[in-house]
């Protein structure tokens, strides 16, 4: 099947394109009323990412109203740790949780040996589906959390002020974490591919808490299982290159050790000048990013400004796609979205020739 | 008075000493038995900060356990909003908050026109209490939080994930918010100030939430005001050079705009490695840091092993004070900071002749 708009794959290939595409972190979410009135009917957020329809139904939510060059499979990052017995749930208010904990050596070993992405069918489903209902339109994205956040969750039981206790656990049992890392390393290896064969034209590795390690730690417990991920991943499928992406938040600092990994592309997260990003690894992979996402708060004004500035910073030639630097906040105003995805396309066109 | 132990100045200066000195951020805390127990008796946590004789009990409190090579006060950074009308109080919890909001540049303009410093004098009396209770046993250092850090809590009125309201104030008022930033530049440097004539012999600037700011914000609004502190605070009392330490989490892509603003030292958080932050800005500046803080966490033996590892990294030579990356969390057992404190200790002398 022939893609419409194939800028995104041709930004991440660093090939001429004839304005910068754009995407959002977690596009399809909350900030939708259509996407609450889905999740709404689904009952719950698990069983809206186990319904391969409503799955479906929400990450198209956003290409309605917005000229995204992408999609990206609606889904959570957790499924992973939930295929392997963990009991994922969801309490309100109170984000992730999970019924069973990583606590020890032998917790780890007592993980299952299974083929996860055979557990998550759910999600190859939706894969399929949403490529079908697309039908070309942009490219779909598949994705996954990075070993090393999925593990935190699994230590901690959810989310974290300091994560302290997965800490403790990665000083006080390096072993042990290693081996926990490396059995999700062959498990987000099996999932992305699944995910791939199933339609994904991109993936992106969300390392949402690599940047509150120290740079060794990161190396060592967050970096190095990306890497592996990195050269685990199917190459090509469709008789197309699928490029996958990595996404350290705070990982400003690790800029040269993320683009050597052999990514194709690094996510910027919005602290990051992307003017010196470009100029630090701007030769070995594209780049994308990078708005403060609390900046869709402010004016449409103020927004068109900010773009202006981004996209001035990165300057002309191949090799961004815009973004935010994390995802979409649930109270912003949908027609500030709007505002920011018309002045990426319309201010762009100028530093394309 | 002749100050018995000065490592902690002398390597400030970047003058050679015989160990690492070493001070923790929030070492008057929460961790500690006896800080609980004297924040008891004071009720609450602000009539322990506005109280002279209290605040100097547990200033002194960590002194009486532990070798450091420096006291901090013990105050809040919020004072300087409080004296300014802002009315802070502490809800059980749920950390700092105000009465009064900054939401406005109308907000900005009725912030009264007054001499922090002087309403101020509880801080500036227990700084004197201090010093005379040292007795020249260690030097006392005085702080502030940073104008950017001060104006987020007054205009959120607390802590924040996102800082999504001071953000947007900033996004659409950024006039409004430099006057604000103005009027408390100028306060921290009177408040800085009468804290040095009363005693504190270095100064530290505390800068939290300058780390949550694009690389141009953090410029703009974070550290063009901190370079503004600098320029304007004493530099010498008591014949000796009253030094100054810039901190702002997060700021590891931006050391070398920090160390040009003119001060002595620049803190480190733990996603730093102290290596190339020397190679960086060590010939310009002194270096603080830069222990993971969840590292205290972990076993004794872990603790030391760490140590070591920063102070190879860092090396031989002049130019580091030993810290956590931020402040002791209070599950902290004190048996593990003993472990930490005398590993500094024990391990550096190799690295100085």
């Amino acid at each position: 099947m022939t893609l419409k708009n194939d800028r995104f794959l041709k930004a991440l290939a660093r090939e001429p394109v004839d304005v910068t595409p754009v995407w959002m972190m977690r596009q399809a979410g909350r900030y939708l009323p259509e996407y609450r009135a889905t999740r709404q009917l689904a009952g719950d957020f698990l069983s809206l990412c186990q319904s391969p329809e409503l799955a479906c139904e929400v990450t198209l939510q956003p290409l309605r109203r917005y000229a995204f060059d992408a999609a990206i499979l609606f889904s959570d990052i957790l499924t992973i740790p939930d295929a392997l017995g963990q009991g994922l749930y969801f309490s309100e208010g109170e984000g992730p949780k999970f019924r069973k904990l990583i606590r020890s050596a032998a917790d780890v070993r007592q993980l299952p040996d299974i083929n996860v992405a055979s557990e998550l069918e759910y999600v190859t489903d939706a894969v399929r589906l949403i490529r079908r209902e697309l039908n070309g339109a942009v490219p779909l994205i598949g994705f996954s959390g990075s070993p090393w956040t999925l593990a935190t969750y699994m230590i901690e039981g959810g989310g974290s002020k300091d994560f302290r206790i997965a800490k403790q656990f990665m000083y006080d049992n390096p072993e042990a974490m290693h081996q926990l890392l490396d059995k999700l390393a062959a498990a987000v290896i099996d999932y992305l591919n699944a995910q791939i064969l199933a339609g994904a034209q991109a993936v992106q590795i969300f390392d949402t808490w690599g940047g509150i390690l120290t740079t060794r730690s990161y190396q060592d417990f967050s970096l190095a299982y990306m890497q592996k991920i990195v050269a685990g991943l199917i190459k090509v499928n469709e008789g197309r290159a699928v490029p996958c992406i990595l996404f350290t938040k705070n990982g400003g600092q690790w800029l040269e050790a993320i683009a050597a990994t052999g990514c194709d592309a690094v996510g910027l997260d919005w602290t990051t000048e992307i003017s010196l990003a470009r100029a630090r690894i701007g030769s070995k992979v594209a780049l994308q990013g990078n708005m403060d996402p609390t900046m869709l708060y402010a004016s449409p004004a103020a927004i068109r400004t900010e773009v202006a500035t981004i996209l001035q910073s990165f300057g002309a030639g191949n090799g961004h796609v815009f973004n935010l630097g994390h995802g979409i906040t649930p109270e912003v105003d949908p027609a500030h979205v709007a505002a920011f995805v018309e002045a990426v396309h319309e201010l762009s066109s100028t530093y394309h020739s």
